[in-house]
């Protein structure tokens, strides 16, 4: 833990929150350019066109501020008011549109939904205008065209130059903190706007309340509630100017606030320091010399703008861009020297350490630097208390098949303290839930299962501290057994959830079945054999749900009949969500030995999953359903959405465990590229691409709650795992090429493994891992 | 200060809060009945018809729950929403209406804008409606028609049967929490509709937010964030059940909140713990055997939900409703007996405790039993730390004149608390400026002047404690200098505000001069001569706004010019806020002496008194003036608001003396009655109740900032004080009568006065105050 004084009082800053603070960046020396070894090879701009849903904007690991331009975003209606587009802008920006409205703090990295995108700064020159305007028309509004030839995107650091204004506009982050360093051209007339209305997933009546304070010639403080996808959401800031400004205004859109104060005592359009309302855009008005900078820091607190001051005393005191922005990337550094891989070439060392910054995006951290957070019973907590930082942004549907456990492995400290965090959440729920998808204080029960419990399994089966480990297992059971969570009280009664109860009751009997299983294994390495055989049952749930009259799994009604009528290929409406039969057939992670016998043997399965990796989907079957498109497939197999990540390791169990390791290196070479466009699916939080990193490494946990690992076969030509512990895990890989993917024998600690297996402890324990490759794969 | 155990806690309850705490309780011998000697005298009822705009429900005194019936408020318009009414339901109850919509939880007392309406709750029978319904189609919602005859209302009590469902309610309080005792007939279907969207001042778009969360089978917790007069108000609470409910449910209104979760996971809208949205009206359903009660303890916090719970657990553990309403009606005897009236009948002991209850309601104490409130910064304080009991709502323009310099003489220790309260607001003001017209942590600018430091200025000119004196004379510096307020620089240039620059432009003038006055007789008594001689200077610029040429105050431009097309009969548009250029021109409280010099000398002051108080107005000059009525006018002078209340005692400084005695009494008897119609104009928390206080007394204080009272008339016929010192003052009026209104002699402690004054010294050092009356004057 690091002491540290924030205005006089000593507060504990907790190691794991990697605050970036003054006093760490003067002990350390900071490089100078931006060519810190590993940091060269991330390229925030991969995944920003289409489908990733990454944005290219700077952040430290896990920060609490991301911050990002905003693109064309917003068709602008007619009468003022934002539409919304809820899938397409969910981190806000979109390779190919040409212009930014402006640079928001917070985002979602690869979500499927949107929200966020707080409190827009944007800077202009000239004729003052308060309307974003429109992406056809971008004179109509505050909005600049850019050029991706002036624009650079590395971690935390982003520049682009605003041609509309002649700014080039340059970004980096502390944990807390945004700073934003515009240099003007000469002007009387330079603005910067601070859009209280901007939103990701915008709508009429999100804003439900701005708050500002102009405490002097150069801070502003204040508050936004919004009304969003997280319902209930109040986000504070405190903002600062590296210049007086030397006027400022407001226009206030809302028409619902008949009570304005009274205007005969005082003007409080213009140059009053308290400005509130519904729906709020601010500006603030500066002279410039030619190339002179204006700098802002804009720090951001779940909790009060007082709290927002003390991050921004705590973590970015002074006015050194380069200071933050090196600091930042040293801690970047420093996460990716984790992995240390050698490569077939450059290019998959750029998907790789890609990846890996990916991954460490979300969960972001979500308290004070004094330990205060809102917890979701929308109360002030302190995490001190405890011990822990407190994470939010769960995106568990997605995250608890591998971002998760690379968590255990890469981040056991922070793994820990997410599981802390879900427990938090679970004691905040009114109805004892523990987290679905949450995020900000706010639970959104978007997707299905109850995934957190996977979470919290594996990191008891990989020895993960941080967290009361019986309390966890009760926490699991009570969100298993909630008589008002999606069906459970059908699910218990029937072992299925009956068709008529539920547009996704196949696809959720098979997850509950799987979590099931985790709550199993939980138990019996805590000593509760009750409960290890009350789930043990509830986990072969999933054959309940299989139909061997066509061999896929079908909804079936309350007496026990499928669904007439069914199309095992398309993916919406028939049981399942997000996929369709052939790909949730698979879905058993737990128990492929029992799906295997299950649905006609070995050859059979083989058979199937060939089938699946080749047989062509057309698009009728996939084209309303926003997660899947045919960027993102492979035959009729998914990789751009989540269900069937663990799909190709499945051959392991088959007689030709081989086909995992073709399928595993043809993945990683067809659904991961270098370009803007390089994933082939949403990011959803670092789960595609804690998919590329383990399965680049030549492993992937097929089903967390076990401390088992799958072995595929690896990308890399060697690896070194730098662990928490101090220890260090070696993966080399003998005859390495892209030809020869086929794994003929892997040693571990020079003692050929007879399994298909690595344990946690395996690597843990540190050692040596030996591929054996060969252009041929074994009988 | 009582120290108590809150849920474990050590926390401070200052003793000025009287918290009516379950061990102060169990400490007392509680009287069964409400039959206490002075209590029976109040009449809450008193001002509920027409303009007085005072409520008839249950409080304790300064309690921060006020709880009292809602009657026709709000006409309802056809698309389901309230339509405002701003002015005629200040209180929310109005005598000749024929409906009660529920009970609401705050209330201003008397005022001339609404707000507040905090939590309305409405017991039903039979089939759920969660509309109001209309006045005219009382069936066609939940309001239930009454009648005054089944109707009582007394201090901290008030019961009423609602006719429609035949359920008898009783209400009661204590500081923080209301108690609802709701005596149902035989049903299976019996409601009680919590109306979150329920508003006095209500508009669409007024409810901000709304949170509900049940925390067990009998108890809600939660809040609800408006934006009204009061601009960003948040109240929390807690509500508890005598009985659990059998199932809950509620209704979102708002149209402007697409995400709604996903229902196929929870039905939330029936029996799901958590509520939230815009508009939102939850109900919850009972059985109810016949005669059964079923009680509900709600309790307000202005910081947080658990905070509400603590003021709960420590204000009201128990469900002994007699037990609450007797400590509270005990509370009010003790307030009560601070002044121990005999008069001629009891008609004036109704009217004189009922001024007393009536002066004792606001400001209402604005912070938990932990000291925890918000402050205008909306940022969360604790008063504990400066030992004081933070109040709210200051309607100052009204209350500097009487209300406040009663506080000095029957609540100094109070008075000191709200002096502190208004330095803490000044603190907490972006702008630096001391409360105008702030309430609940909002200060919303309405009417004129500077007028805390009136009292402040009154405050350290009768020695109350409980503050930093030199502190607060930098506040009343920085507000009566502040460069953005209602035209000070121009004031400060000009030495008045020109014409063009203000509606109001001459009583602003006026009231900023004797607020100046205030200022200099502070820096005097604390020792600073500069800052004396600068704002007594300023106090004499009432003299730049009479023009001799028509006798008149009247509004000058930039140039000098008095204003062309004057009429100074009428009440609006003339210069004047609320009132007219013959009250007015006699608006200088803190210089009579000066003025009848400035105006032409003795005689012309008396005939333009006399003149006053018998020339008639007619309707055309006032009825656009809401807070001027034809009630609270005698002749042209304005008794039923505030800018003439010290009128009748500047007779005192001419030589007929004796017409301050015989209009004083006029105006006791023809403004203030038992009646519902009691009151001649709006209460305005209090101001009209002290004026009455006072002038019954035989002594009121024309000019705050000095510790002299002017003598009157008494009304009574004899009156102890019993003073916090432990001191009494005992008045002692011989021979007197209603015909006997003049005073002949006056002696202090049996010495005749030769003056028309006594000072505050003169009371609190304890003493006998005796009055000769006559019925023919003196001369």
């Amino acid at each position: 833990m690091i002491k540290s004084t924030v205005k006089g009082r000593r507060v504990l800053v907790l190691s794991t929150a990697i605050a970036i603070t003054m006093t760490q960046l003067q002990a350390q020396t900071i490089p100078t350019d931006q060519t810190l070894p590993l940091v060269k090879y991330v390229k925030p701009i991969i995944g920003t066109e289409r489908m990733g849903h990454t944005f290219p904007g700077a952040t430290v690991p896990f920060g609490a501020v991301q911050l990002s331009p905003e693109t064309d975003t917003i068709p602008y209606s007619v009468d003022g008011k934002y539409v919304p587009d809820v899938y397409k802008y969910c981190a806000g920006y979109q390779y190919d549109d040409a212009t930014i409205v402006g640079f928001a703090h917070t985002h979602f990295n690869g979500t499927g939904h949107s929200d966020l995108g707080d409190f827009l700064i944007m800077p202009t020159v000239g004729k003052l205008q308060l309307n974003p305007g429109t992406a056809a028309d971008p004179a109509s509004g505050f909005r600049s065209r850019f050029s991706h030839t002036t624009e650079q995107a590395a971690a935390n650091y982003y520049k682009v130059d605003l041609e509309d204004y002649h700014i080039k506009a340059e970004l980096t982050t502390t944990t807390r903190v945004g700073m934003h360093k515009y240099t003007f051209p000469a002007t009387d007339s330079a603005h910067i706007i601070l859009d209280m209305m901007y939103n990701l997933y915008n709508y009429p009546g999100k804003d439900v309340w701005t708050y500002l304070r102009i405490i002097n010639d150069s801070t502003v403080v204040g508050y936004r509630q919004t009304n969003g996808w997280a319902k209930n959401r109040t986000e504070y800031f405190a903002m600062q100017f590296s210049k007086p400004f030397k006027s400022y205004g407001y226009k206030n859109y809302s028409t619902t606030e008949p009570y304005i104060g009274f205007w005969r005592r005082f003007d409080m359009r213009k140059n009053f320091p308290l400005i509130q309302g519904h729906d709020i855009r601010a500006y603030f008005d500066f002279d410039a010399k030619a190339g002179e900078s204006i700098e802002i820091k804009m720090a951001l607190s779940p909790v009060s703008y007082q709290g927002a001051l003390d991050n921004m005393q705590e973590e970015a005191r002074g006015w050194d861009f380069n200071q933050i922005k090196n600091a930042g990337q040293l801690a970047w550094e420093k996460e990716l020297e984790k992995v240390k891989i050698e490569t077939l070439n450059d290019s998959d060392k750029v998907n790789f350490y890609t990846a890996m910054y990916h991954s460490f995006i979300n969960p972001t951290i979500y308290m004070d630097v004094d330990g205060n957070y809102k917890g979701l019973d929308q109360q002030i907590h302190n995490a001190n208390d405890s011990h822990f930082t407190n994470y939010t942004t769960f995106s568990l549907w997605d995250t608890h098949r591998a971002l998760h456990p690379l968590f255990t492995l890469l981040q056991p400290k922070r793994a820990g303290d997410m599981v802390e965090s879900m427990l938090k959440h679970f004691d905040q729920s009114i109805i004892h839930m523990l987290p679905v998808w949450s995020t900000y204080a706010n639970e959104g029960w978007c997707m299905t299962g109850y995934h957190a419990v996977s979470v919290i399994a594996d990191a008891i089966a990989k020895n993960i501290n941080g967290f009361d480990q019986q309390k966890a297992l009760q926490a699991v059971i009570t969100t298993a057994t909630n008589p008002l969570y999606d069906n459970i009280p059908a699910y218990e009664k029937y072992g299925y959830i009956p068709d008529s109860l539920s547009g996704t009751s196949v696809s959720t009997t098979l997850e509950y079945a799987y979590d099931d299983w985790c709550i199993a294994q939980m138990a019996k390495k805590l000593g509760n054999d009750s409960i290890y055989e009350q789930f043990s049952k509830r986990a072969m749930n999933y054959k309940n749900v299989y139909d061997p009259s066509i061999g896929y799994m079908r909804p079936k009604d309350k007496n026990g009949v499928f669904r007439k009528n069914f199309d095992p290929l398309e993916t919406s409406g028939e049981g399942f969500i997000e996929g369709n039969a052939w790909n949730y057939t698979l879905y058993v992670p737990h128990d492929p030995k029992g799906l295997i016998q299950l649905t006609g043997g070995d050859k059979a399965f083989i058979k199937r999953l060939d089938a699946l990796f080749t047989t062509y989907l057309p698009d009728k079957y996939f084209e309303h359903t926003e997660d899947i498109t045919r960027d993102g497939l492979i035959g009729n197999y998914v990789h751009g959405n989540e269900p069937s990540h663990h799909i190709a390791y499945l051959y392991n169990w088959t007689s030709e465990p081989w086909k995992t390791q073709s399928t595993v290196r043809m993945i990683l070479k067809s659904q991961y590229h270098n370009g803007p466009d390089g994933l082939g699916g949403n990011d959803d939080t670092g789960q595609m691409s804690a998919w590329y990193i383990f399965s680049a490494l030549g492993f992937y946990p097929v089903a967390p709650g076990s401390d088992l690992y799958n072995l595929g076969s690896p990308l890399v030509k060697s690896a070194t795992i730098q662990l928490e512990n101090g220890k260090t895990f070696a993966i080399k890989v003998v005859g390495q090429s892209e030809q020869n993917v086929y794994v003929s024998k892997v040693e571990l600690d020079g003692k050929t493994l007879s399994d298909k297996t690595i344990s946690q402890s395996d690597i843990t324990s540190g050692g040596n891992l030996t591929f054996y490759m060969s252009n041929k794969h074994k009988k």
